[in-house]
């Protein structure tokens, strides 16, 4: 039941693509990532994504279109639907979603692929 | 996969206490309320709830003890533990929780009592 300062976090790491869990909400976790250049095309067959632009913009790509997505406005990636989160520069991304869920979803591993439960 | 804008959502609605839908992940919905005074005192025996501020300032009190809270940072109330919001001045707040939750929840009902499930 502590408060959690959300700039104190982020200060508390630098790399991006990497989600930082901050809190959770039963079985859900507050997670926050720093986001720049293009993520994989991915999708969560079984999860939706919610992301919300703290600072800087980003792009979410689907297979159809694009959504520019900037500060104080959020996206809601649902389940099954391909996108791609991509950002000129850096942005600050808080992300909603169960826990356990895998960034790059169910696209193959590889660098871009974060740890799971990773808190900050 | 529309994006939403907060200020945007906002803008449409000014009374205090009751929380508008402006997105669901899975059996989640992220709410927007406008918060002002004292609420009731009250847990909510089956749900953690998520309390991020985005503009203004509150004190979430508790039995023991209580935590101010300002812009850019966040509390979890876990499931079963009494709460009571307050705030001075009005603030703006997002909340995370699972569909279904009442604002009082085990609180008798009372004026301060919010529909259910109310989207904007």
């Amino acid at each position: 039941m502590e408060k959690v300062n959300i700039a104190e976090k982020f200060a508390g790491f630098s790399e991006t693509w990497r989600p930082k869990t901050i809190g959770t909400v039963d079985d859900y976790d507050v997670k926050l990532v720093r986001i720049e250049g293009d993520f994989v095309w991915h999708s969560h067959p079984d999860e939706d994504e919610m992301f919300l632009c703290l600072e800087g913009r980003f792009t979410m790509e689907f297979r159809d279109r694009s959504v520019e997505v900037g500060p104080g406005e959020m996206i809601v990636v649902p389940r099954g639907v391909e996108h791609r989160p991509r950002a000129d520069a850096q942005a600050r991304i808080m992300l909603f979603e169960r826990r356990g869920v895998v960034n790059t979803g169910d696209a193959p591993a590889g660098d871009l692929t974060a740890g799971v439960g990773e808190r900050i």
